[in-house]
């Protein structure tokens, strides 16, 4: 699987004229690109040659010898853990110093112009449409092995919700700490390497922030308002991304008005998710009915998952650029709304986009519990 | 506090005859400097100018404008969230279109080349040992509020170590999994907002990586051989950092070795830690006392801690800048050893450089554990 992947990167070379791609993943600048062409989860760099060689340099030798598919490895610390000796010495290895060479597009500027230095004879190339575009576009593109570990992952989604619920309901679950280790349990406890992301689970005195920080603390949630848990599991590397919303009740004109409208976004834009569709086209519809309402969405209406919680394509407007949604990719719709003083309301899920359309594979929900009385969930189609 | 800090951005326009400097926090470049700076923790633009202004263009304004302590604030979401459009813009509002800017060291370089394009007028400096190196060095040195907060984290890292090491010995904590999530709920429960990074936990069948993948799993740590423990608490902000490694007898001769070899370098490590001394040649010293000894130490022997587990100085051999340690530093020693069949084993503790050596913050160490039989614990001075 990763050779076939490194040799669409050489595709690539041969069609952009290019000897050689450097990817790289390091503390600062995580790369899960690496990861999806190598199998080394991280704190390394990988050459793709033109040749039919992949050259991995790897922190942690011992980590690659086990995980790696590449044709050969070199220790990090024989070039004294610095990227640009490591990059000049094994292009000089290679007899490519006067090649034609892509690095990464995150590459810092002072680091460009040292390796400018370093290899006067080179052509290096370090642009944002390049090499590191390509591969997210890739990525974005699940086969069937990743749909089928999607599928996996949102069943373990979807009966974590269910449990998250449940915990609610029975009140056996009462403060955002407690939300967020009985996600990470039970997704272990599935049989997942964990959570994807650090989970927000933010009760309604804190709901107000898009990302809340801290991420979660040791704060009630059984006061009326919103609360946000926004959380993915993690398996065999892809993460899934859902938000649930609890509204307790009783709740102000203006918290109804945020619900139904988020409601309403979010069935609007679900229907709308098709292959050849302009993902432009989806976010302005949405941004069109939220300005109607009298409110504005400061984020992003949905986005690619995969190895990262973040993929292409973003599902903004005004984008210009990897715009058309595409058979395969797996995107989430995540409509909010935010008020400093009524707090956040956000719903989420992921879907798969299909040859005739769009299918849901979780199924988060806004839930909505009088404080006092009759508990009634609803779960969106 | 926060204030007091950008007069000290200012100092350092002033010696370097800028009128601006841009620190940015994103997705994929994380900077603890925009927190340390501002109060906003993630996800914004600061404009330090030389002027008495600070402008924060961040992405969640509500959040911003409960945390940020600036003199103004300006919505990402006026930009198109797009940090050229936003540096531009801010600059030439601010009629700094043709000054002389410092932009973030990390910034990449196809992002550079744009600015460049956008702002003909201005000079624009992205350098390595420029503002994030200044800003680096200033968060090196913890003030008295700052080490006091160390103080309390200490303590309860120190704590939460005891009572790690009570549920190993009573066999109430059995998996990777479970010493992971008892350390995450324990740090909560005594007020941190949580861990400072993902906790390693890497029982004997996965402890030959530096730091394992993924970083804990269901696996069962009551088999012989080493298990390492990796954590640090976060309080206000600063993660301390410590590593735990459980010795379960009976061990190889190999393994004896490489554990008398690590406690040796940790207590001459400790020894040499005082102001004015040159990390690399405590470093050097521990790389000759493994060497003598056969073994080789795959990474760097320890590093400054605060808002970030990684920060400066780091303590490795050959480094040329950064590298005396200083009093207010906070610093760990982290000696390891990896064998690819007999595991890892590393020892990590925290040190307030103080005027005449150094103060050990943490009690963590290798607890020998016979399988069958007495334990016994070594605590290291």
């Amino acid at each position: 699987m990763y050779r076939e992947r490194q040799g669409k990167v050489r595709d690539y070379l041969t069609r952009e004229h290019l000897d050689c791609a450097v990817i790289q993943d390091t503390e600062g600048r995580r790369n899960s690109s690496l990861f999806y062409l190598s199998g080394m989860p991280l704190d390394a760099l990988l050459f793709v040659l033109k040749a039919d060689k992949s050259i991995l340099v790897p922190w942690d030798v011992i980590l690659a010898n086990r995980l790696a598919d590449v044709t050969g490895i070199l220790p990090y610390n024989d070039f004294d853990r610095q990227s640009v000796k490591a990059i000049q010495s094994v292009l000089e290895m290679e007899g490519l110093a006067s090649g034609t060479i892509e690095l990464p597009s995150a590459l810092p500027h002072p680091l460009f112009r040292q390796l400018t230095a370093a290899l006067p004879g080179a052509s290096l190339i370090c642009r944002e449409e390049g090499i590191d575009d390509e591969l997210l576009l890739l990525r974005s593109l699940k086969d069937e092995t990743e749909q089928e570990i999607y599928r996996e992952a949102s069943e373990i989604t979807n009966t974590l919700l269910d449990d998250l619920e449940t915990g609610l309901m029975e009140r056996t679950i009462l403060t955002e700490t407690e939300i967020a280790l009985f996600i990470e349990k039970r997704a272990r406890g599935m049989g997942c390497e964990g959570t994807g992301f650090e989970t927000i689970a933010a009760g309604p005195g804190r709901s107000f922030g898009i990302h809340a920080y801290p991420a979660y603390t040791g704060a009630s949630i059984s006061v009326p308002g919103f609360t946000i848990v926004d959380f993915g599991v993690k398996l065999k590397g892809y993460t899934t991304d859902v938000t649930l919303t609890v509204a307790a009740g009783p709740l102000s004109d203006n918290q109804k008005k945020m619900c139904s409208a988020v409601e309403d976004a979010y069935t609007l834009a679900s229907g709308l998710l098709s292959p050849g569709k302009a993902v432009t086209d989806i976010a302005e519809a949405v941004d069109g009915l939220f300005e109607e309402r009298g409110f504005f969405m400061p984020h992003s209406l949905g986005h690619g998952i995969g190895l990262d919680a973040h993929e292409t394509p973003i599902l903004k407007s005004g984008v210009t650029r990897d715009n058309i949604l595409k058979e395969g990719m797996i995107v989430t719709l995540e409509p909010g709304l935010y008020d400093e003083h009524g707090g956040g309301v956000r719903l989420e899920n992921d879907f798969l986009i299909t040859r005739e359309g769009a299918e849901p594979l979780t199924t988060s929900r806004i839930l909505y519990v009088p404080l006092k009385g009759r508990t009634q969930s609803t779960l969106l189609p």
